[in-house]
């Protein structure tokens, strides 16, 4: 059954618009009285009954209200990629394995592409629905390094760096409900970035043995979080 | 320094051509005596001496040749996607990660695309160089799933299954050097897939709580891989 998406939620009553309602009344033909499902993308599955359809939207009242728990909060602070298509890669994937938030930074050495924000919200929220779950990442507005490090930065933090003999990402989260990481940019963190990190406690790990693109690296930390908890 | 791809090693000598040869003398203009470092893709590091360049090709003399053991081997066998830039998606960071061999079956309810074999070369050799490895993934044509698991099968194998309760992939491969995870289409496996796969001995695994696209399982098996033997 497909998930619908919306956060126009009133007492016992939702609306669908724009793609939402074109996805449920164009392409699935769905009528008045016929059951829906819709998230809020906050946890919430609402079970809803179609009462009104309008030219540009469906009002539905809500019959049944589940709340489903996130086990667990990865956070992936990363460099936007020159070419969005690979950030986008990296979003579809992450909210496919259930990340929870996503910010991007800009570093001393990254690329500075202006992000579509509005395309990489429209994949995460088709990837939501695509791999059936109720909770759409936080994707944050690019900051500077700094204003990230000293506003947004929670313990446990942890970047992901080259350096032979560093524990590898997966050992050291073992034990973190929530964690956050930092995925820098292709030409690497400048030396005083790894220095504000060190000081505010984020501690270096490592993501594997071969060099990763952005994109490949924040997937693979989100690859491993999400099984951390059950090894 | 870039490295280059070759098949073509005589005795002391090498040779590249097409892209490579363009790579190398079009966009670095690299000029006789100049060292480049060549990889056959099987481990090993060729530092060569240009000797002489042609109209589409050229010729290096090898000075020093290194040998790149690999840690651990694992293959992949994957249902082609109906749209063929996922499954370029998936090569592309599978060979990032490090994965030896991928396999492309023809299941049941998977998809039937052409895939564009020489393409997905391409995207791996391209993968391999960006990401400084010395090892390109073996990329087996298309066979049937029956085919598959009685000719190519090697234990220790798994399957990614959705159903409560599995250990996950991370877990049961723990101590594998070497292993093999199907990977199944959109639409699932056959149940006599899974009953031939139960009798060769492949066992069930999880890939994570959440309903993954294809491509995203692969890369998400390939990263728990990646670092399993560091837990």
């Amino acid at each position: 059954m497909a998930i619908f998406f919306t956060k126009e939620i009133e007492g016992n009553y939702l609306h669908l618009e724009g793609d939402e309602y074109r996805h449920c009344i164009k392409s699935l033909r769905k009528k008045v009285g016929d059951l829906i499902k819709v998230t809020d993308g906050f946890g919430q599955c609402y079970l809803s009954k179609i009462s009104s359809i309008n030219k540009h939207s469906l009002k539905a009242s809500i019959q049944e209200s589940i709340a489903f728990e996130k086990q667990n909060f990865l956070q992936i602070a990363i460099a936007p990629t020159k070419n969005q298509s690979r950030i986008e890669t990296f979003v579809e994937k992450a909210t496919e394995i259930g990340v929870s938030d996503i910010h991007f930074i800009d570093f001393h050495y990254g690329e500075k592409p202006k992000l579509k924000m509005e395309r990489i919200q429209k994949i995460a929220l088709s990837a939501m629905k695509q791999s059936k779950q109720w909770w759409l990442p936080n994707l944050h507005p690019i900051l500077s390094f700094t204003e990230f490090v000293n506003t947004k930065c929670i313990l446990p933090a942890y970047y992901g760096h080259i350096q032979a003999n560093l524990d590898p990402w997966i050992s050291v989260t073992k034990n973190d409900i929530s964690s956050m990481i930092v995925i820098g940019p292709e030409g690497h963190f400048h030396p005083k970035e790894i220095e504000l990190m060190n000081e505010k406690g984020l501690k270096p790990c490592s993501l594997g043995s071969t060099v990763l693109r952005v994109e490949t690296a924040g997937i693979v930390a989100a690859s491993l979080f999400s099984q951390r908890n059950k090894i």
